[in-house]
């Protein structure tokens, strides 16, 4: 038991440093940029209280523990904003590293069950991936509105990139929410369609 | 549906807010204090991997949603580090008026369901509740210890205080988690017993 607790508390220390991953996006308050590790507490917590907007498929308890899960390869491989043209592939193969490296700190058995959802949730297809993907895209929005235009205004983005980046990924999991949060990012782009 | 989900994002904007909560325990890497939103993200992944030390009774999903909500109040309260002579009563009526609030911004269905959650936690009675505050009470202490001391230097605190204020607490709803945490905790304090 010890040796499995000493393996658990190596990765709950080395998630620690996912505290100073910063993303693109600023918290609302617009005086710094979010962290990886706040926001993973933001979009679990987004789940919870947006889980009638889940299909009946989706187990949200499940959702939850991947966004509690999803960011941790940052530490190795940071965050990589949507707006920013990068090697998809690239960027991939240093994430898939960084969860061989940092899940591997765990006790065997805990490694290849959290390593095996976070897949499900790069892969973006189970019910329950998909819908944490929509929640995980729509967080940002609402901080950027928030903020006064936050990685908008850096990446010089338009209604139409949100509409294909953002968009089409919402819809797949959560369509009636992107109705909602489309309507009220549009004005800010000087659009009501 | 609309009127449901702007008071879902009515709630999800404000707690945005404990972002800029700072608590008495630094981040590992000791270059800033710790926020309560990130904080929360740990304690909720703390949660997911040691849930093999909590009891059968414990359903660890419902320990993870109290975690992820549990911090909210301090958005009006703020954190009040254990360490640190208080008055506990007039602390826990500016969190119940803080509950109200925040928790009234969600509708009504929700905030009953959340506000009963956190209530639950607050009484640290349910298996539930006792093993969310053994792994509240634990973070704290092994970031103190990565970061060489973080709030034990700032109070002056000694490991009796220690054995009192956290560990009666632990032990309760893990005991065997305890038996480890003191054994790497008591050298910081030139003790091993």
């Amino acid at each position: 038991m010890t040796d499995r607790l000493t393996a658990q508390f190596a990765f709950l220390q080395e998630i620690d440093r996912l505290k100073g991953v910063t993303r693109a996006t600023p918290i609302g308050d617009n005086s710094r940029p979010e962290n990886s590790a706040e926001h993973s507490w933001h979009i679990a917590t987004y789940a919870l209280v947006l889980a009638d907007q889940a299909g009946p498929e989706v187990r949200i308890d499940r959702v939850i523990r991947m966004l509690l899960l999803h960011d941790i390869v940052e530490i190795d491989a940071g965050d990589m904003p949507i707006h920013l043209a990068h090697d998809a592939e690239a960027h991939a193969a240093k994430e898939a590293a960084a969860a061989e490296r940092i899940f591997g700190l765990l006790p065997e058995d805990q490694a290849a069950e959290f390593r095996a959802l976070w897949d499900e949730f790069e892969a973006a297809e189970s019910p329950d991936a998909i819908f944490a993907k929509s929640i995980d895209r729509v967080q940002p929005l609402l901080l950027n509105l928030a903020s006064g235009g936050g990685s908008w205004i850096e990446y010089d983005v338009t209604m139409e990139q949100i509409d294909t980046r953002v968009g089409e990924k919402v819809k797949r999991g959560a369509p009636r929410l992107w109705d909602h949060v489309r309507a009220r990012v549009a004005p800010y782009f000087g659009t009501s369609r």
